[in-house]
């Protein structure tokens, strides 16, 4: 096989023949979903119709995703691309209608890469019933981009969205699962620390999970701790909510090869990013219900309440300790982690 | 002014309190066009919301944009990625909505410069009066990625929107101005050419401009020629609706300067990238209106009708020359200048 067929070349971005045939021959065909509208991707038009919907909010959100390596434990940069996007509209109460993908290669890609990578992208959309309607697909130099770039754009449609500053006293606060998975495993992944675990990321799309505890009512906020992780997301919420979340650092669920490799590297599992979970702020009344419904779920079984909200301290995260000590969890300067997503 | 304060640093795409003061600092404060819906920009949320509109189909757009220079003779990388996106929805006849910006910064890239490309950004948007109202900030290592590329996603309303496959024969088609500006004044700006010309790119959203057509009727296909230019442009819009586009060569409106730079580097100014034209195919009855309200535009005082559409030759792109020859002009392989937008 010639270089010409099985890497990428700077024609394959140009808009032209070359690239018409990469994306007929190695994207199209894996992403045939049902489309929303009148004129789909197959069109390769300018873009794509959406049919309006009869009722309901639409909830757009954007990320693009240089996580490194691309390929990792758990994963690659087409499952993250697919997960972290829909993600953000599920944490806002959104059932996805349409995504967008626009690729970034770098010269010199395989192309078998592009084919493994866009199977995820496929598979983890159709975990959640999504369609991609439009793309894009550039192509830079060698050494002008580190591989492959990802931006997913994401149209939900939720009724209503669900924000994460309306978080109220008395609310319990709960994770759906354990915390840090994603980023530990990418730093393990590494080659710099040649880490041998098990440690898998988490990513995945939780949609299917959050639309079963949505017909529950109650729940008041919602976030996806990526970047920045647990951390983070709480902090985001106690300020943007004017409360403050009292955790209890015990109750917050975590794989032991987590607490082994952060205790190992000196970073705190709580400020690394997930990407298959979610933090939900609920009413102390349907707490128990929306517990029980996520931990049936494949993807919630180590649910668990980790606090309260409460007015103690406005717009700070106390973390309560396992001796009985109390301090406040600051909202990180950043990631700990560059390019875990 | 320290390096920390006037350079990217890792910790700005780190998803904590540094990415937010420099979207608080230097991105939000220019965006901040009346949002479409209940959850904006300003809540820094998962996501932000739309209301649903009362008519129409919903319009998607994407596109990546890895342009070099980023600063070039009529523009710079965020003018273009407000108007390459815009005019995707333009030419399916959509007004826009809602636009995301998600941005991929080098590290040590210079503050300074992520303030003028925001200032273009939002200029061009508000020219098009569209709001952002989501967003992501990546940052990669130097060498990692050069400089930066911006994505930027629309939704726009259209009632109907106009795809590029229904060109009918005997329909006119033109051009909103000159071709191929853009791509000859990047050429020209590279420093490996050093080339002292005047020309500037065509870089505008031509949005305003074909909102102002569109009430008229009679359009049945539109498209903006940007990578591979013309030439690629019309032969998508033959193949897909399965006519010939007849075109007259002469007719195309040549800036001499492009035309100079064409014979003098050896590429055909039909290949090269346009950002602020759009071609339209119309019906022969509203053929002369559609033109002089083009034309009554500032974008379109040079707007010409180039051509007609027939069943000569299906699929094809037949140029007639100067010279009273016909020859067919293909689609290109690629637009023969590497990031071009």
């Amino acid at each position: 096989m010639s270089i010409e067929n099985d890497r990428i070349t700077p024609l394959h971005g140009a808009g032209g023949e070359m690239m018409g045939k990469l994306l007929a021959e190695h994207v199209l065909p894996r992403l045939q979903h049902a489309a929303p509208g009148r004129i789909d991707l197959n069109a390769m038009d300018d873009g794509a119709t959406i049919d309006l919907p009869a009722t309901g909010e639409l909830v757009m959100t954007t990320d693009s995703h240089v996580v490194k390596p691309i390929f990792f434990p758990g994963g690659d940069i087409g499952t993250l691309a697919a997960a972290g996007t829909l993600n953000d509209l599920a944490v806002m109460g959104a059932r996805p209608i349409a995504v967008s993908l626009a690729v970034i290669i770098e010269e010199d890609f395989p192309i078998a890469d592009i084919d493994r990578i866009v199977a995820s992208f496929a598979e983890t959309l159709e975990s959640a019933d999504a369609a991609v309607i439009c793309g894009d697909t550039k192509v830079m130099g060698r050494g002008e981009i580190d591989g492959i770039a990802i931006n997913t754009t994401a149209l939900g449609i939720a009724d209503p969205a669900i924000g994460d500053a309306d978080a109220q006293p008395g609310d319990v606060v709960l994770v759906t699962g354990t915390i840090g998975d994603h980023g530990m495993a990418l730093l393990a992944a590494r080659e710099e620390f040649h880490l041998e675990t098990e440690l898998v990321s988490d990513v995945a799309s939780v949609w299917p999970m959050i639309a079963e505890i949505l017909p529950l009512g109650g729940i008041h906020a919602m976030k996806d701790p990526t970047r920045g992780g647990l951390a983070a997301a709480l902090n985001e919420m106690a300020r943007k909510s004017g409360k403050c979340f009292e955790i209890d650092e015990q109750s917050i669920p975590l794989r032991s090869e987590v607490q082994g490799l952060s205790d190992l590297l000196g970073i705190s599992p709580l400020t690394v990013a997930n990407e298959g979970k979610a933090v939900v702020v609920v009413s102390p009344e349907v707490a128990d219900r929306v517990l029980t419904t996520i931990q049936a779920h494949p993807l919630g079984k180590d649910a668990a309440i980790i606090g309260t909200v409460s007015e103690t301290y406005p717009e700070r995260v106390v973390l309560g300790t396992e001796v009985g000590g109390r301090r406040f969890l600051d909202m990180p300067l950043g990631d700990p982690v560059p390019r875990i997503c």
